[in-house]
């Protein structure tokens, strides 16, 4: 898409710190880490989000991710790794093109990944969440 | 693994809100969900974290979560959708078996997926922290 960021360094019209590239995605350092290393997967196909994506891309985008946190791992030898792929703004989706962030973690770090707010839900709700679900399905 | 809780879920030995399975995952509500329609897709080939799961399971696991995300959206009409895939305690990893959550988000809602913790880095760390990563692919 003509006006968007995450089109243009994809293709590298706009630099980037890449780490890898291949003929479907551009891995680049997050200009905002939560910590060094964190990095985002980025198709170079334009989708808005999951939805928009494709099946496929979205499988090779989870792979490239993966091998992307194993790199990770190794060059920080960090405690942990989120995956993380947000879609629309209320989820904290800040470009509107598909990502996926890798974000190597520490013990007693500064960073909140998911907050322990928990919607209280009976037995039976939950029937009736798992049914509306598989009804949607 | 005879000791995994999420081995004897996937494997229907425990109960669970099952909205979906298939031969590889079974797809069940989270007990505390940070919003109602809070899935997890659980793999049923026993795998601590990406790890060690193999890049095939992987991908699909991914592919399930599209379905699964798609599937919430329409049930709940939420305003976003979070997938996060958690390696490590450091990382809020709190089950020992490899599983993507599927979290549906609103505007306003009281979840915190990334907090706003930025590590400070000037364009010359950027540079030596791009390096590490492709020394370590």
């Amino acid at each position: 898409m003509s006006d968007c960021i995450f089109c243009k360094i994809a293709e590298g019209e706009i630099p980037s710190n890449t780490v890898y590239e291949d003929d479907s995605f551009r891995v680049i350092l997050d200009l905002n880490p939560a910590n060094e290393g964190h990095c985002l997967v980025i198709p170079k196909k334009h989708a808005e989000d999951i939805f928009e994506l494709d099946s496929q891309t979205a499988a090779a985008a989870f792979k490239t991710a993966k091998k992307i946190a194993e790199a990770v791992k190794k060059a920080f030898g960090c405690d942990g790794i989120n995956i993380l792929q947000n879609n629309g703004e209320a989820a904290g989706q800040s470009v509107g093109h598909f990502h996926i962030h890798v974000i190597p973690r520490y013990h007693g770090d500064a960073v909140v990944i998911k907050s322990q707010a928990v919607k209280n839900m009976n037995p039976e709700d939950f029937v009736k969440t798992r049914d509306k679900i598989i009804k949607s399905l």
